[in-house]
Parts: structure tokens; sequence; C-alpha cells
């Protein structure tokens, strides 16, 4: 298959990479040093990508900034953050990408545990998340000429910063090898609508 | 109890007026028509509601615009009109009115069947119903003075349209009464990072 990795260049996408690169042909789309440059916060970014790359078999998501911090020095500025990136801008590529997925291809996109159990400072990732993954399910309701739509929560990584995995007290972090394995199942499978949990 | 009720003269906001008015004090808030007038898709508007209004008890969110169409024909900027109301809108009453809340406070949001049960058209709607849901569960977490946050989901109205009830087949209509007590549940009682589904 030809997919398309947004995010490739991530820890996450990495993983992905590794796990799919033997098999498939992946173009990598990121910010920066990648084969593709997009910035998911820009619609225009999004279709600049899609017409570079043209069809693909499966547009695989492992991005998405999100803002961190305390609930009660949260603005409605601070929390666009996250709206703009992991919220809309996903979504968007599912919006503006689906044309340039073949038929029977998938869409693979990056939610997060945050949304089912709650860390100090993580609400804005939390609506990020909850928002993508109840979108993805209406959306692969509805999508057209068999395509497929599908979402991977996974906790914090074994691979994440010591610093990060601190943010998340008694969460059993995940090894990314596993995580890795669900978009696999995404791209490879035949499964809609699921938001693959790895917790 | 002093509640400020935004989207008071709705069908939802009407019904859980009724159910609470003859215990509390109930400022309505909505675009027209209301004490106070508000459009939560501005959040400059939000911050002079909240100031004209004063210290309350309770916030009840009974609204919230939504993109309602096909996904196949749905663009970013339709997607968006659901973003700056019922998602951010809602989340902006909580991040700009946690200071005018009193002490053991409480909000109360809405949010609604179509992020666990997927209609036609229905994508944007439950990708806000997702959203507002995660935000407001770790913001329960992370609220401060014993401000407790919880959300209501319902399934369509008995009190609906026709027209509306038709765009969901086979699901069982809900009576009005019955999702306005769990706004009083809400307020009245003492739970938190609740999501109390109605279907």
């Amino acid at each position: 298959m030809k997919i398309l990795l947004i995010g490739g260049t991530g820890l996450l996408g990495s993983g992905v990479k590794k796990e799919l690169e033997g098999r498939h042909e992946i173009i990598c789309a990121a910010r920066n040093n990648a084969d593709v440059e997009v910035d998911i916060s820009k619609p225009d970014s999004i279709k600049k990508m899609f017409e570079q790359v043209g069809k693909v078999d499966a547009v695989i998501s492992a991005t998405g900034s999100t803002h961190f911090g305390p609930l009660k020095e949260m603005t409605p500025e601070m929390n666009e953050i996250t709206i703009e990136n992991k919220l809309k801008g996903q979504i968007n590529l599912l919006l503006l990408g689906m044309d340039y997925v073949n038929d029977n291809g998938s869409f693979t996109l990056t939610t997060g545990i945050l949304m089912d159990e709650p860390i100090y400072c993580g609400a804005s990732a939390a609506m990020a998340n909850g928002g993508v993954t109840a979108f993805a399910k209406t959306a692969a309701a509805e999508a057209p000429r068999g395509i497929r739509i599908n979402t991977v929560s996974a906790g914090v990584f074994q691979e994440s910063s010591e610093e990060l995995r601190g943010l998340f007290p008694g969460f059993d972090p995940v090894p990314l090898k596993k995580v890795a394995l669900s978009f696999r199942k995404s791209v490879e499978g035949i499964q809609t609508g699921q938001n693959y949990k790895i917790y």
C-alpha cells in the first residue's frame, strides 16, 4: 500500500513507520525534515500536501499539538492551540483528504488516554481526544467507497521521557511497539469506526 | 440558589427552567428575549454576561448550535460552526465563568447521544459532544473551591418536532421532563465529573 504518514518524524510516528515500512511505501509528512511539509492547523497546507502526494491507500495521523496546563490558568486562547491542531487539524485531514484515498482505503487518527482518565493539566488534550473519537465514529459510518476510519488511543509510552511519564502518576506506560501494532491493525485489517485503546 | 441558565428560551432550556424555577432564582441568558443577552460563540459576550449577572451558585448551559450535514459535503468552514458554538462556546463558559461561581457551586453542560450512537449528518455534533464531555471530566477533577462540573447527554426528545425525531430512526425519544431531572441532579446533588446519559 501507499501510506501517507503525518507526524512521521515524532516518537509515535517513528514507531508506526518502523512497524509498517517493511511492507508498504510510506510517505512521511511533518512540519519539516519530511518527504512532504505540512502544518495541519492550516487547511491550505493540508490541501497542498494532498495535491503533492496524490492518491493513497491509507492516511495515518500520528500528530497533533495540544495545550497542556492547569485549568485555573487556562484561557480560551490557550485552548485554541489544541483546537487548531489535534482537534481540527486531524478532522480536516479527513474532510480534505477523503477524495485522495483509494476505494477501501483507510484513515487512522490519534486520540489518547486523557479522555478517559484525567490527569492534572490535561483538560484541553482530553477535549481533542474526545472530539476526534466521536467525529471519527460517525464519519466511519458515513464514509463512501468502503473507506474505513479508526482512531488509536494510547497511554503514555514506555519510550517517552521520564519527565513526561512523571505527569501520569500510577499509569502503566505502554510499549510503543504495541501502539504501533494498532495502527497496523487499522491499516491492514477490515474494521471501521473503532477506537483502539492501548492502556 | 441563584442559577444562570444559558439557552433558557429553547426547548431544552424551557424544560430545565420549569424543573428548577419553583425552588431557585433563575436568570435566563440567550441571544435575545432573555434576562441577559449572550452569544456563547464570542468570548467577549460571555465575559459581559458574567459581569452583568455577577456571582451565581450554578451555571447551566442548555445551548449550543451545531452544523448538521452529510460528511461528504462537509467543509472545514461548516464544521467550524459547531466548534465555535457547542464546543468552544460551552468550554469558554467554564473557562471564563469559573470565578463567578460561588464555592461548592456547579456547572452543567449539554452534550448528546450522537457521540455514542451515530446518525447520518451527525459527525460534527458528535465531535462537540465528545469534546465537551472529555473536557468537563478533567475540568471537574481540577476545579477549585468545591465547584462541581457535570454534563448531560440526552437522546432526541419526545417533545421535539416530528421532522427532528425522523432523523433518529429506531431511537427511543426521551421525555424532556426526565432530561430536566438530570440537570436538577447535577445542580442540587453532590456528584462531579459525571456524564448523565438519558437514552
